[in-house]
């Protein structure tokens, strides 16, 4: 059984093949550049496909299946890319071009927050759950929820939008239109924004010189900073962690995973982040007398969950 | 086939034989009085049981399923009510009572807002569905998700606390003690706490006059005020459709079930709540270009979907 996964991004198309043990076996990768068109997109995906198996032995009509991670509004059912801003694609019948291009059968698609969080489960950080809900901290707040080896994503496969929960009604503005949302406060744009926010109220913050020698604001900043003291900083962290926390809650008293786990640049905080982010939790959760609640952890496949999970559609 | 459902409430036991069609055929019920013990409340529900077969000619050992809706943190898997306040029960083993004493093989146990949630997915607001969601607007905000005609409510059974998701962080305190909890603004308690605030803020609003009226201040007093087009009652009706609508559309966006169902003293109000609420849900729901999203549909077995979710646990 020869299996490939396809991770479709804005910046860069990643193709993979993928053990029985679901270990990746070799990697190709290629720029995106979606302003090519559509039809030069999935040519590209085709021909890195093919290249993948000639350096395997493999024959594209032997390969057992390929799965694409895709980001935005995808079908399932039908394959189509039904809209992708970062890819500049509407109604784009991806899966089928995949399939006659590489005369491969068996060819899928899924959102990549929801492969990623698919990826997790079958060899990740929720490995040999039942449930699991994976949540990715980085431009927004992304999240898959799994269910036996299963994505959920409800009856028109767009469910999942775990970063358009709003925490905080009438509060931070957020892409989607609605104030308040999960993403406006969690993500690593949230983050960036609140310190960056913090840097103007207190020009003698810490921050401005961390800032100064990474040579940017980033979601790193705020907690280099508070790890050396700085008050403004401090603030920052605990601020965001409450908000985070606030928003994982919601998360286990509606679904209670399993495992939760987080991904995205603001995880590689590991301990930083994860401390006092299960001391928050623990003050918050819902107390049912009933055991054990949902476990917390990092996830642990970084960029390969999309090719991993994918695989595994 | 001879199914029993059971409901088995902190007032009222009501017991009643189901048909092949989920219609009620005989019903029976007594005041529960947890303050007798555990053990009486066990053998009334079970007493009842056996007057329902006796009436209905059918011998206990002929009952092919018996199942029962009970409220608090219930464990299926052990057949035990784990803690239940308003019953005054903790670790009781209901499940193997109710088989002992009437002489049943079959018999489930599950949570209240879940097993009403079945009800109506199997025979109700979202019969025919593949996923859904029913929340019910009373004391507090009870609610239970159905994938494929089962319950789901996590790997402990402790899932589906609507009720306590922050809609809006450091906001309105709430039993569970978080603030901000959807519960401290949709439940109809939350609504008779807003109408009592308008009230002490407006001494010329029509809401006293309605109160007066009523003999009491409840979850209707807003709604009929603001009828007679009083601006303090229409301000209070405006803010609970507005944070019902925020909870929902959260729901929505995670869940994407086909059909919410909305049940509870608040739902009894229809087109008076439903028209306003739906405006505000199409203003906030995430468009994700996908066709269409879940349907709200007001609950349509009132008190008996419990009993009716119970028989099909």
């Amino acid at each position: 059984m020869y299996r490939i996964g396809v991770d479709l991004g804005g910046t860069k198309i990643a193709v993979a093949s993928i053990s029985e043990n679901n270990e990746i076996i070799r990697k190709l990768s290629t720029p995106t550049e979606p302003e090519r068109g559509n039809n030069a997109v999935a040519e590209d995906i085709a021909r890195l496909i093919k290249q993948l198996c000639a350096d395997d032995g493999i024959k594209p009509c032997d390969v057992s299946f390929a799965g694409i991670a895709a980001p935005g509004a995808i079908n399932p059912e039908t394959g189509y890319i039904e809209r992708a801003h970062n890819l500049d694609m509407e109604h784009f019948p991806i899966v089928d071009m995949v399939k006659e291009l590489c005369g491969i059968d068996n060819v899928k698609i899924e959102n990549d927050a929801n492969a990623a969080a698919l990826g997790e489960a079958v060899a990740g950080a929720a490995k040999g759950t039942k449930y699991s809900v994976m949540i990715t901290l980085g431009t927004g707040v992304g999240g898959g929820f799994i269910i036996d080896g299963h994505v959920f994503s409800g009856f028109n496969y767009t469910g999942g939008e775990f970063g358009h929960m709003v925490i905080c009604a009438g509060g931070r503005p957020c892409n989607c239109g609605r104030r308040g949302c999960w993403e406006a406060y969690s993500s690593a744009t949230a983050l960036v924004a609140m310190t960056r926010e913090a840097m103007e109220a207190h020009p003698e913050s810490e921050l401005h010189k961390v800032a100064a020698e990474q040579g940017k604001v980033s979601g790193k900043t705020a907690f280099i900073a508070s790890r050396r003291g700085d008050a403004a900083a401090l603030a920052v962290v605990d601020e965001y962690v409450s908000k985070l926390a606030c928003g994982i809650v919601n998360v286990i008293n509606l679904l209670q995973p399993d495992v939760l786990s987080i991904g995205g640049g603001i995880s590689n905080e590991g301990d930083g982040l994860m401390i006092p982010l299960q001391k928050q939790i623990d003050r918050e959760i819902f107390i049912h007398g009933m055991g054990p609640s949902t476990e917390i952890r990092i996830a642990k496949l970084g960029n390969d969950a999309g090719l991993i999970g994918a695989a595994n559609l």
